[in-house]
């Protein structure tokens, strides 16, 4: 009655990829014609369009179209098998993956689970100050961001009014610098005429930097540039300035010297790298060694060390790029890596091997609103619109779906064009807007501040 | 520093408005010209198009493909202000709405709040057999069908697997035709690729209906057409039967004087009709008097009787048709109804009245899958290809943002053409698939059947 599997190929050989991020995809994807048997572990249903997610949390996308159903895009793929569900350990002697449901035997194993970011030690800071990594993410942040400009429409007590219009985001790598960008433009372009009682483009948008420059990754020179673009969004940028404190309405920062504390209710986290609790597991298994970041420190050939059967590969691998300086955890170095493995596993299958992985920098990039980016492809380094231009075609272009680049491109044509965005809504719980008298009063006192630090 | 509202208006005269569903806006936007200050208040920031949201919990559209932000809408409108808060009471005395945070003096008070699914005192099934009314549900269901497919893939026995691949639908009211349509569907034509130890076209997709045809509402050859493409797309249509209980894993219906247990992982509700608890609130304030469905009967020209400042439109007022049947709980009857109320103020504020509100009936519709539908337009009666024509125009136009006009035609010609429809995110909890041995081996009692009535 049911219809069993039918393996096209010889499934003898195994190979088992935890995660279906861009490196665990491109990894199923380029074992197309190699004779083995490849399942799929994700615990959701959808490859995500990481970069895009930002577009999610300030309402201009919606959650689907910078999402891939897996099992759709590799229907195709008939020695590929996707399997919903969530690995929690490894069993190395036995070659099995163990789920919170079952076990999966492997011959070759892939561990693409991932990163998240870092709160370095200050995990508490995560409710007040949510990070931007999965969809639930980016409609919490939406529904934060939405509901601060409707608490401050209805607050009548113009100090609280402007602490709801205050956003504070941590962190100024490319995310972090996309979302101050999206943010200060939908509160100056998009919220335009919405609201009687305030006006939106008096909200603060206020990027806060550990390190002396935002996009530290990027070339200095474009590092001005996104500056430069940010301010004249309205944005204020503060770098060499580390969070002390996050509380619901305010945090706190030392800059240098002095310790400042800003009035805000509404607090982004997009800081750090960590990868997935997962890379523990796999350490503890395995006796590899990880790096400050949780990420496991593998071998040339994307391998954990004395395991030739185990890769990590995507965020949760540390490897050092020719330079020295470790590889950063962006999408062209998992895709790569992804490929990598695949022909390696099949350079194996007929006794061969490969030389070890290396990467081929492309460049980087990342815009700040409406028709500005920063682009540097290492033969050329480009700002302001020429950038956007490109910034948006390779965004396009790298969208899985042919549905989704085609809906993305309406909606970014209809943004472009009326500064609206649509997919502002907030869902979830309905909320009390404004809270009792006692909480709204709390003082400031530097024992909260002690009592995290 | 913050903008104070400039009423354009002469504020003098208040009108507040509960619900931003068709009556609601409708009612707002026809107020336009008419010299009062308009307050619409409602928990959501956003309208929902509901005769589509049948397509969210099947995974073709995306929330904000039939969500219109409410501010969005009305930014134009410079007498009307949006309210985003939760009504509770009512203090007819002193002519205030009480928010669960607030209070908002009116003048003229139109409450538009809309009706729910009716579990006729079996409320405990709701979370067995969720019903389709907002996003949240939307969303829900379109996890738990995706989920159940996941489920059944991974399942090994033959019996749980097939429970997993049943699929109840309780009631066959326009949304039970339209979603038992669209799930036939997806099984048969979306997922076909997509597994590797199911066929997804085994699902098994059962109507249940407790009068003695499907869309009892339109002419009755209309509903034998209903049937006979409900047949050709593999749904099971079982009228004249009643739910009697509802378990995780199974439905038990009563049809004549046989008693049969379906053996169901997946159970929808969308029958009946129930009006918003609010209406419970304004009957105990008004003395109004309310019909077994807990709507509100209203006087001819809408108003609560005994209280002419006081109207309630839409899915929430009882008012009989001409002919004596009382008017559907359709959308068209609360836009005309919306109309109608702005119409009335204006006219009582130039110290004149209306005659009394006359529905005019310009057809009913739905569709059944791809390519087919039936629609009684009053001067002619359609099914299959031309009805669905027309359904698919009708429906495109009424969405009240230009920009979800184009977004919803291309992904409905997208799905036309490869039958693949993108909005397949199982979002939330990460879950777990096979439930533990005992959990699933429940015995089918008689006393579990007793212990719910």
């Amino acid at each position: 009655m049911f219809k069993r599997p039918k393996p096209v190929t010889d499934p003898t050989h195994r190979v088992v990829i935890i995660g279906g991020g861009f490196g665990g995809l491109h990894a199923a994807r380029s074992l197309k014609r190699v004779p083995v048997w490849v399942t799929l572990i994700d615990r959701r249903n959808y490859h995500l369009f990481q970069p895009l997610l930002y577009q999610v949390a300030t309402g201009a996308l919606s959650p689907a179209n910078i999402c891939a159903p897996l099992r759709s895009v590799l229907r195709r793929r008939k020695n590929v098998e996707v399997l919903l569900g969530e690995v929690v350990d490894f069993d190395v002697d036995d070659r099995q993956v163990i789920l919170r449901d079952g076990r999966v035997p492997y011959d070759t194993l892939v561990v693409a689970a991932g990163a998240q970011y870092n709160y370095f030690g200050n995990h508490h800071w995560q409710p007040l100050a949510p990070s931007l990594k999965s969809i639930e993410d980016a409609t919490d942040i939406r529904r934060r961001v939405l509901l601060a400009f409707e608490a401050a429409e209805r607050e009548t007590d113009p100090e609280l009014r402007r602490a709801w219009l205050t956003f504070v985001i941590v962190g100024a790598g490319p995310t972090g610098v996309e979302l101050a960008g999206a943010l200060a433009e939908i509160a100056r372009y998009s919220f335009r005429h919405d609201f009687r009682h305030i006006d939106p483009a008096e909200a603060r948008i206020i990027l806060v930097e550990g390190l002396d420059r935002v996009l530290g990754t990027y070339p200095p020179d474009l590092s001005n540039k996104a500056v430069r673009s940010l301010l004249r969004l309205g944005v204020t940028v503060r770098t060499d300035c580390m969070v002390t404190d996050v509380q619901p309405d305010r945090v706190r920062i030392r800059c240098g010297n002095g310790i400042d504390t800003i009035q805000a209710r509404t607090t982004l986290w997009t800081a750090g790298v960590q990868a997935s609790p997962l890379a523990r597991r796999l350490a503890a298994a395995t006796d590899a060694q990880m790096d400050r970041s949780g990420r496991i420190i593998v071998a040339p050939d994307l391998t954990v060390p004395g395991h030739p059967r185990i890769f990590v590969i995507g965020d949760m691998a540390r490897l050092d790029h020719q330079t020295g300086a470790p590889l950063p955890g962006m999408a062209p170095v998992a895709i790569q890596q992804g490929r990598y493995v695949a022909r390696l596993v099949s350079r194996r299958l007929a006794g061969k091997t490969l030389p070890p992985f290396r990467y081929r920098d492309r460049g980087t990039m990342a815009t700040i609103g409406r028709s500005a980016a920063v682009a540097d492809l290492k033969w050329a380094r480009l700002s302001g619109f020429p950038a956007w231009v490109i910034w948006l075609f390779v965004h396009l272009m790298q969208l899985v779906m042919f549905q989704n680049r085609v809906l993305v491109l309406v909606q970014w044509a209809w943004h472009y064009v009326t500064f609206n965005k649509s997919a502002r809504l907030i869902t979830g719980e309905v909320p009390t807007l404004k809270p009792p008298e006692s909480s709204r009063k709390e003082e400031v006192t530097e024992s909260a501040e002690l009592a995290h630090h």
